[in-house]
């Protein structure tokens, strides 16, 4: 079900990939490349701090490491980047790639204004890089499923969505995670908003109705950092959809999605991990997922197979991936969410819906 | 697990039960009556349509019928009655049934405005007589297994609520529907209300933002027919609740609830009637649910038996039935969710959030 | 979705019923002939043990009590029995009774050998009475839907068949039901053999092979008192079952029913009587079911509004009840599934496989 | 949850292993140990079909191809073997490698008789290598799951179990799979024979009833190619076990497991692949799994890892691979399930029970 890249033509050089950042999410895609994406190797890892970047490189075998990503842009034999560096270099980093020639896998969000947004993909198109957003639901198999039923009209046209993203926890907000305000909206319901965007293909969002509150850690709501938000979307085919977020699930973590159409519903998002239960004098009983790198483990693998795919046909001449719905999320992808997420910001300073509009940044 | 009323003590006269209005509804209350609810009997049926009500008396064994719902509150051998008229005709029905010394059953909505609801409610307590209003979710065995859950503290503090309601259709508006306009808010979203106030209970609903369309028909739309709408509704706890309503589900009647808190989730709402399932070369399939009145049969019985057991108990001087959880819906409810589909209204008219007062009327 | 009988026609006076057995199941079948079946009263009961018989009677209203089955079969108001009496009369009252004139309903088994049997479903014939045994699985709407799936070719033809029963339990033998041996057949694995033939309907069972063991409460198997049994089951049409049994659930009640054939598969059996989930830190959880009554109290009734609807027909000449497959068991179906039970019992004592024959008795 | 090995302490070398047949399903371990295995590389195929090695070496990198695994066995820079020949040679492929020093892991059945059985697992035992058998399900997730529970008491002792196999088909048997008789023992239910065994730990198979029938294709019944299978097993510890097959399941590939016992219920098995649900007019469906490689692929990687992290033990001198409940299928493992399947055999030409001796070969 799950979708599967076709391997590569025997005898083609992998896909050499520089990763710029070696975070958490850095380090996880980089396994990912150098253990588990065919026809990819992973060439370089630039991170200023070069010690993180060293052990990772020695683990998985990268041959180069540097403090700088200029470094990797300007080492001719690398074909491309996964930008995993903190949010707000997104965007010029993306510009430089482009212009360096480099294709670009770019963790989400793709920038934190507009306005940079629109210069970085300008690039991006003028240097005639592939291009390709984090949004890793859509790579995972019950996602995809509800986009196939989708795409072959199950659902009808479509007038209720819903999707939810709501983090593990333990009931409070760690310090590491106190970051700056807004992350709800650009970080994590960026990623509802795409999967919204895609499951009602074809329609934009018109306005948007946000409220947020610290809800997990309420002694946080002074400094800006907001746990638990709802979102109402608009669409311009009338759609109505709903997003949702929190930061603190103590059952695991859960994602959800769902489309309620003139011909029917369609839902994805797995609650149980796992199928086995238990039944004792208690009831029933059954696991739940924990990590999302454990319930997205064939997700993120997939979306960086799709992109290794994508940069190996655009080097080598080939046919690009191919799929029967529509599936790699993209430059106007990156840029739809953003300006959600940006509108639900304006939302919830105003209190008032707010229009949602591509062409300004913050 | 569900709500079973203890029986009557023996000996004890049933409780004698007038019905007001014999159309769909209340036809199948009289049914439960005469039929299902022990320790209560259908004594009278009043409509303006009297050969409707003969017929209905006829099946199921009443003595009396009557035009004049008057007659009916004037008989000194009828206990309680059951308002199923138009609702036009709740809120001064219920008055007169008070003042006339009957228990009133009342279906929803318990009014059209706050002022006349007020009216009702004063006579209802200045008369001292029990009155329920027709919230027969309370009364579905999985909402009540969420909500005893709540009561215990499984899902701990509510930040995100949801309930939703799907009636059954075909993909159009039958002409008999096409009733004056708010029917979604005032007849069916004020379920959800409730059911949102009883899983958040103790906090009261602060604000509301509606958004509604017509989208199953979108040519009704020029007439104020709306049938598909979504609510962000702030409670004074903090928590923030969606409901969301559609007039024409093609795969049945879909009715949940979800509440999500600092320990965990609660989710009620049975997605398919029948647990049979099929798998064949085409996958798993399994039916859904049509019908209300199937999917919520128990729960409309449970209601009248719980109404029954209220009315006997102040009429016999017993003990009013309990429950280890909140659960008759009285004045006060009634109240609460009105408040909420009005603001609605004057939400979807303003296309601003609006605040939730139950001081004034429409 | 459920089996729902079609109302009585108006001013048809009621069928009835007299009980025979004011025990558990006799009282409970009472209870809904007086408050459930339309159609049907309950006119009198017979009980060894008047006292408890007149107390049911007070509390439901019949008119008449009598310590012997014989008032109620001579009284010619009555058009109709129920026999709930321990199973060893079971034979000789439905035969007095259909000598008697009087249409049965009787609960399982319908005798203890095959010979007993023979005898009173001639009786039966003879009388030209309706017979109906109590098989109530077949009127539980999951069931239902299967059977109804079934007949349409939904499976193909049936390879491989499953039926389990699971009693709710707490870990050892209630004293009160450590009863006379071989009930794990002859009581309980009896309803699921006659799931087994009305899934298969077309094919004979031709041998089973038993195993059984007291693993609940081993000291009681010197007493020959078997608390665990699995049987497998050869068809004519080659179709391999298998049926299973244990007293004692510790998560309560637990039926299934399983069709596999040559063009999918057919599931039935609620394994949750709610469908309110928790999610928690401990994971998911959800209620089981605990009780037959709760789990099967829709097709108590349906099967006796069943036996109501066919007696009515035959004693006011209408059409009896008619469904789109077959529905009500008869006396072949007493018959089919007792010689099973008779074989399952020849099987354990012997270590060896049994054929079924249903001509001779025990 | 699923069993993840601890990656390769940096720096060790990895696992050189030589894989012996390259059909597929030793094409997909290939597959597997070339880009899948954290610290196991793939370093020789060997198959008398060099064609067919030499396609999948080059696919994969292998640096040797040989017709002959002498070859291998006889290379000291190979750690270990895979055997995945037909099951003829399994045996004397096991004793050989064992005596070139070199560990093993053999695809299912390890022999076809227990003699020769009794000879490779001596040889394995002489020369202290590590010997694993693919036993995969051990490692799949929710079987895991159930085992953990089953370990921690969840269910109590045993009383009933259940394990099943259908195979993805589409009613009729390929003419590729018409293969020597008894297949459905001695290669499919034998993995079921294994998972009654894990789940059943500390009891011995006692005594088996095996039913079996051509019902897919009867056309081949005459050939004794035998396409339906149940088997009742009991154990030394009373409980009584369900193991059932069929080739030709039309919605997929459907694999379970369950188990009964005093205190409670534990079950396993995926029914559908993707939770993504699909709601119309025809009510609920969803997707089911169709390949084995599909529903167990996470599982075929980790036995796989398992076997390289133990060979690594023994090789490098560290700790083996740890878990919180037995896992890795042994030699022993292997006897237990081969002697069920030879008792099986047994039973079914003499429609006798049949005790279970690991003693005898056939």
């Amino acid at each position: 079900m799950a979708y599967i890249t076709q391997d590569p033509t025997p005898g083609s050089a992998p896909v050499r990939i520089g990763l710029i950042g070696s975070g958490w999410m850095g380090a996880f895609h980089a396994d990912s490349i150098a253990r588990r994406v065919p026809g990819a190797s992973l060439a370089a890892i630039a991170d200023p701090n070069v010690e993180s970047a060293q052990t990772l490189a020695g683990k998985l075998g990268a041959a180069k490491v540097t403090a700088s990503a200029e470094d990797i842009l300007a080492d001719p034999d690398i074909d491309a980047v996964i930008i995993a560096s903190p949010a707000r270099f997104h965007a010029s980093l993306i510009a430089q790639a482009a212009a360096a020639g480099k294709h670009v896998f770019c963790e989400k969000p793709a920038a934190q204004g507009l306005e940079e947004l629109g210069a970085a993909l300008t690039a991006v198109e003028q240097a005639g890089v592939h291009f390709q957003i984090g949004f890793n639901r859509r790579y995972a198999e019950d996602f995809q499923a509800a986009k196939r039923d989708l795409a072959a009209g199950v659902a009808g046209t479509p007038q209720l969505l819903r999707s939810l993203t709501r983090d593990p926890g333990t009931g409070s907000i760690p310090h590491a995670a106190r970051v700056p305000a807004w992350t709800i909206f650009l970080e994590t319901l960026i990623h509802d908003f795409d999967t919204l965007n895609w499951f009602n293909e074809g329609a934009e969002p018109v306005e948007v109705y946000a409220v947020a509150d610290a809800l997990v850690e309420p002694s946080l709501r002074e400094q800006g950092f907001l746990d638990t938000a709802v979102v109402t979307i608009r669409y311009s085919n009338g759609a109505i959809a709903v997003a949702e977020a929190n930061f603190s699930a103590l059952y695991g973590y859960d994602v959800r999605g769902e489309v309620f159409g003139s011909k029917g519903m369609v839902q994805a998002g797995r609650s149980t991990e796992t199928a086995a239960r238990r039944y004792t004098a208690e009831g029933l009983a059954a696991d739940t997922p924990r990590l999302n790198v454990e319930l997205f483990s064939q997700a993120y693998t997939d979306e960086l197979a799709d992109f290794a795919a994508a940069v190996r046909a655009k080097r080598d001449g080939g046919l690009p991936p191919s799929s029967a719905f529509t599936l790699t999320p993209v430059g106007a992808d990156a840029r739809r969410a953003l300006a959600m997420a940006l509108a639900c910001i304006e939302s919830v300073k105003s209190g008032a819906p707010v229009a949602v509009t591509e062409k300004a940044g913050v």
